[in-house]
């Protein structure tokens, strides 16, 4: 039933004219020479060992013919070092001192790498975010990129060096302050950076080799996914898939820039995320709904609004409030007049939806204080749920993916609490505890598996 | 002898205010408001708690009313160990990528001292080097001033906020690049920002109360210079105190600005650096010459060049030879046609100079390369000499002084190997197992000393 393309794709002499192979032929005769935008994490260059190992990997990939920009992260724990230093200071530092601080992780991780590149006898010159035209607004800790304006990397790249760039951070366009981009910043420089420069693909560096059917601490022989549409990543992303954030993901859909996710570790190809990149691969398609894999989440918890009036309105003026407290609950949410859980007077209905923990507290005082006015019984808050997520295109046209679905779920006896769908998901809450039991029995039934064993690095899954 | 002035001045109410004391009364009627750089050096901000204690002192003196510039270094050892890194990832890193990484350095300690600062309740704003618009050439690791254009920093004054301003780096003129100043960067970006904001006063803060009339390890009883002026503080700091290089002190001479050099771990005055400063403290300087103190140097190697052709010509050839290989020789120079310790022909002379230890090998190589060609016997290079100098403004109205000091070296057993004077300065090399016995046996002769012990920190003489 699956039918990612494996093995279909040759393996690339140049990455850049592998990924031209990808769309328009009149893009090959325009692009001379290929443009690949890397990008490693923190745990790819945690020490001087690391960092020589990844300047060889980009010496190589240069000498192949492509020019290079490598957006960095901090090295290792640094970030956290300097977060600890900033509470020793301080019980609430300023977010704008706080970025002038953090940067100055990426500030030493972007040099040693261009030093470590120079002496393996090639130009490179790092750039800090400001330098490589990261342009944001002044959300200092969550900066959003304004726009792009690399153009000292476009000079550095004429003269045949290698850019080196320091992920995660921007300048503000009002103040001229120093910005950072927030959780998965380094990856949306990357991305964006590559957009900007009209690269042929933004190669993510992380720790796992790419993206698998499901995480392969619970399903051992999960297979990793060739190629991904940006949509099925979006909602494996929403859904608890930690290897891309969400954000990231959004800007290349937006920009079209074919993303390849690698580990630094290995010389195996990742996974490539791109536009519907799965559809024309195999004849296999017409016959088959295409399942990405499971993902699943641990970090939300349900709130459930028990007896609610059942009349026009309530559920808006729920939701209003929790919108009025900038609460972030998602999308997935079931309003039944049977009590989930709990026995409700007639005419009353219960509504529930799940938030991320750190909401939770703050969602609840919001409800709490509008429950004169609504008229509900009272509130229940639960952290004990999981999110199991079935993610793959075509989905929607093919009734039999829930049957299947649900099929599993009940053979293995989980109880369903929630469900949601979109276009290429289906979503499910189940108790916490069920979360291993799910995915396991959900990616079976699909037969998502492949014959081996996943490869697991020290400190995957981040 | 010595009248240096002490306890004439005032202790100050208001630094600013103290300071404008010094000069024109029509500078207190145009400065409403006293403005005070200080510059806190990286043993002063060493970890969390020391930074949290320079942000007391510093929201103090803006409590008193004046506006304050903070120049910082970076915390301790990081320079160190950033460097060390250096190392491990390439033998030879190019200069730009070393300066990107050392920058990182003031980046902490800057935005750590501005969120401390805010933490007591008042305004803090950090600034790179750039965004304080230190403008330099593009000499990397020893980059020079050519501009400063501090806006940001005045905006920042204008809204009340203490600016905190990285120290040792600025951004190049023509290539936006990020330098460094090299050694005493910190010091001089301090007293920069001083003369181009014309503030009061430029603070030194560092690990020993002041300058002294020598050097405290050696003599005990030292006694702390209230006040000494830019040409004696040149003298002292290129004969080898280490209390303020030279560098900064030219700067601050060719723009008047008054610098004193104080502990940021006691309230006491420390030592005021300004124009012609203890002349007329007292009614004594009419009848003695004023004696600032004594330093010495044991980083210096002494180069004789032995049975030089005892004609015109031969010395400027010897010296063309150096400096083309760039060799920085001290100017103190002896040329005698009696040999220095070994047997020469008749009509021969030797030369010899001292050069800092780092260069020895170098100018070695220079000079026997030319050997042939000037027609010298051989050269001697020895390591293990020091220099002693006696400062003091008038000195050369004053034969006495001459008198007093190689009397003082005779009875104390002392050799003397080369002679060098100035207006305001004697100085001569000694075997460096001398150098302490020399440096007493001065400082005695002209009862420099004062009744205490000089009070002297951990890591203090650095």
């Amino acid at each position: 039933m699956v039918t990612v393309a494996v093995g279909t794709r040759p393996s690339p002499a140049r990455p850049g004219e592998a990924y031209r192979g990808r769309g328009a032929a009149a893009l090959r005769s325009l692009v001379a020479v290929g443009l690949v935008v890397q990008k490693y994490g923190g745990s790819s260059v945690a020490d001087a060992e690391r960092i020589r190992r990844v300047a060889e990997r980009i010496v190589a990939v240069r000498k192949r013919g492509d020019s290079v920009v490598v957006v960095v992260s901090a090295m290792g724990d640094t970030t956290d070092e300097l977060l600890a230093l900033a509470q020793q200071v301080s019980p609430l530092p300023q977010a704008r001192e706080l970025d002038m601080l953090l940067t100055a992780g990426e500030r030493i991780s972007m040099a040693l790498l261009a030093m470590a590149i120079s002496s393996l006898g090639l130009k490179a010159r790092s750039f800090t975010g400001s330098q490589a035209g990261m342009i944001t607004d002044s959300a200092h800790g969550r900066a959003r990129i304004i726009d792009v304006t690399p153009g000292r990397i476009r000079a550095a790249l004429e003269e045949g060096a290698i850019a080196i760039v320091a992920g995660f951070q921007g300048v503000s366009q009002d103040t001229k302050d120093v910005t950072t981009l927030g959780r998965g910043g380094s990856d949306t420089t990357a991305v964006a950076l590559a957009a900007s420069l009209h690269a042929d693909v933004c190669e993510i560096y992380t720790d796992v080799d790419g993206v698998f059917t499901a995480d392969p601490r619970i399903v051992p022989h999960a297979r990793k996914l060739d190629r991904v549409s940006y949509e099925e990543m979006l909602e494996l992303a929403a859904m608890g898939a930690k290897v891309l954030m969400l954000r990231c993901v959004e800007y290349a859909r937006r920009y079209d820039v074919p993303v390849h996710v690698r580990s630094s570790f290995s010389a195996h190809d990742g996974t490539l995320v791109t536009a519907k990149a799965a559809i024309q691969s195999t004849e296999e398609t017409v016959e088959h709904a295409i399942i990405s894999g499971v993902a699943h989440d641990r970090s939300e918890a349900k709130v459930t609004v028990v007896g609610c009036p059942d009349k026009p309105g309530v559920a808006a003026s729920v939701f209003r409030a929790l919108a009025d407290a900038g609460v972030n609950l998602d999308m997935i949410v079931q309003v039944g007049s049977v009590s989930v859980g709990t026995a409700s007077q007639a005419g009353r209905a219960d509504i529930s939806f799940t938030v991320p923990e750190a909401d939770g507290a703050h969602a609840i005082q919001a409800l709490e204080k509008v429950r004169p006015e609504i008229g509900f019984e009272r509130t229940v808050y639960d952290e004990h749920i999981g999110k199991v997520s079935l993610i793959g295109a075509g989905m929607k046209s093919h009734p039999g993916v829930s049957a299947t679905f649900f099929g599993a779920l009940a053979d293995a006896g989980i109880n369903v609490e929630i469900i949601s769908t979109s276009e290429i998901r289906i979503s499910v809450v189940v108790r916490d505890s069920d979360v291993p039991g799910a995915v396991r029995s959900v990616h079976d039934a699909f037969e998502l598996g492949g014959e081996d064993e996943a490869m697991v690095y020290a400190g995957s899954g981040r």
